[in-house]
């Protein structure tokens, strides 16, 4: 397993590529570039990433990871792609493979997240346990009875779209009362502007100007400061990603969450609300081991890195 | 992995057991007694269907698997099983194991019968794929990556507690809007009843004598038989059904799903409908392969079939 790989994390608005030393947190170097779901852009635009970190490292990449959100099939073909829209049924593997003439794997980014927690970071040595990142969506990851969880297709850990609330309310998704409804930063964003305007979090509506400008960055900064407020708009959330956490629980008897994502840098408030939220809603909680809740470790780099660990699986 | 085994599938009213070929299909006797929640008077029933099963076949056990519901800890502790409410923490393996002088394995009842669907059943040669029980709750069990899914502790498959309508009806377990109270046989029932009690079930009331006393099996004899009212509500049944499933193959990325448990008699109807609705509410069906639906094929001595199957795995 010797020599090294690239690992790309492919957003909506940009791609994350990393260099390592194969089979390795070691991160030798790394370059961002705009996404692209018009395929041979995106296919351009990641063939220059891999060369910027040649140029950069002096290091030829032996194998490449791709990581994708959506339905990233592991043939090497996205599906769909909700950051991605126009960029159906494509073959990225295959065709990026062509143009670097060295093997190329793909997978669902919060897959590929989860390996490297699994490996790196907050998830070493553990054999049942879930990665779910907090973002503009919720991802989630899988690592049960010590293997790393792809599914039929690698399309495992859609778990955001899971319907929570089945009469509740419509999703941008066309579902109602999916997970991430309820409990993705965006939702938090919603739950601060929502007890902004009807005057619950002064503190909020000031520091963002209006109360319709609070986003979930305002209601993270209030909260990791001990805003009141902040505090009480993160309970409500926490009792959202419990509530989930909870279905999942029993679903795959996980003995650890990890919790990830840009929401992550509200640190302890959130990892404490969802520890207890998560037991409150846990049915039989009284007769199970506790179920550990803990911060990801690796930081944004996580899904690159994971990506790097996969392609590294190839060699 | 010579010799005989037993499995027995412990319920709330009956303990079924069956002898077996180590390893194989062929059910060389069967026994039934009453359950028990007493643990001793329990030990005491296991034991004797035992000792009646190798007067019966005159084979002595080389081990015995014991399937239960609710929490079976691996270790052999049954930590509470709604079906057995007075049986909590209680260390029925080491007892049993105790008495015969054999290794005595434990584990979740869905999750033995899924064991033996995939050994000898619908879900041979299958790497992803869920065995769903609808009786008196929903059991499931789970194959992932071409692994038997236990969790961190045994506990993995309760899926019928999964809340899918949050500000739903209570259920008997004091959660609101799980999975299973849409989604059961009990549910069906319901269903059924309050369709004779407001007219729009005049056969099944005809049938059950009174509208009150209509229940799943009144549904599913109709349907059976294509009689239109009762199609109609099976027909609302299975969109319950098709709802929690949609959430487990978001999750698990599942290839099949095998439909197991009471109402399996009413065959083609039922698995038509599921058919259906899993795909009508799957998020992104149009962009994933087709889920299969299928019925289970071993019937109700599944779940001591399949911990015979775990037991010879000892040998």
């Amino acid at each position: 397993m010797g020599g090294e790989v690239v690992g790309i994390d492919i957003g909506g608005t940009k791609a994350l590529a990393v260099i390592a030393a194969a089979g390795t947190d070691q991160i030798l170097g790394s370059e961002v570039a705009s996404s692209s779901d018009d395929g041979p852009t995106l296919v351009n635009t990641l063939a220059g990433l891999v060369a910027q970190l040649a140029a950069q490292t002096n290091c030829e990449a032996a194998a490449v990871g791709l990581g994708v959100a959506g339905l990233a099939h592991r043939s090497g073909v996205v599906h769909y792609s909700p950051n991605l829209p126009e960029l159906i049924e494509f073959p990225i593997g295959p065709k990026l493979q062509e143009v670097l003439g060295v093997r190329v794997v793909v997978g669902n980014d919060a897959t590929a997240g989860t390996f490297a927690e699994w490996r790196h970071g907050a998830g070493q040595g553990v054999d049942n346990f879930a990665l779910v990142t907090l973002g503009t969506g919720i991802g989630t990851g899988f690592v049960v009875g010590g293997q790393l969880l792809h599914g039929a297709s690698g399309f495992a850990g859609e778990s955001g779209h899971m319907v929570v609330d089945a009469r509740g309310p419509a999703h941008v998704t066309g579902q109602q009362g999916p997970w991430e409804y309820f409990a993705s930063g965006t939702a938090l964003g919603r739950l601060g502007r929502e007890a902004a305007t009807s005057g619950k979090f002064p503190w909020g509506a000031a520091e963002a100007g209006t109360a319709d400008a609070v986003t979930s960055r305002h209601v993270a900064i209030g909260a990791a400061q001990g805003e009141g407020d902040a505090l009480k708009i993160l309970d409500a959330f926490c009792r959202e990603v419990g509530r989930g956490l909870a279905n999942l629980v029993l679903v795959l008897d996980l003995e650890l969450v990890v919790i990830g994502g840009g929401l992550c840098s509200i640190g302890e408030p959130l990892r404490a609300g969802v520890d207890y939220w998560l037991r409150e809603l846990l049915l039989g909680a009284e007769y199970r081991p506790v179920v550990r809740v803990a911060l990801a470790e690796l930081g944004p780099e996580a899904g690159a890195l994971g990506a790097a660990l996969i392609a590294s699986e190839l060699l």
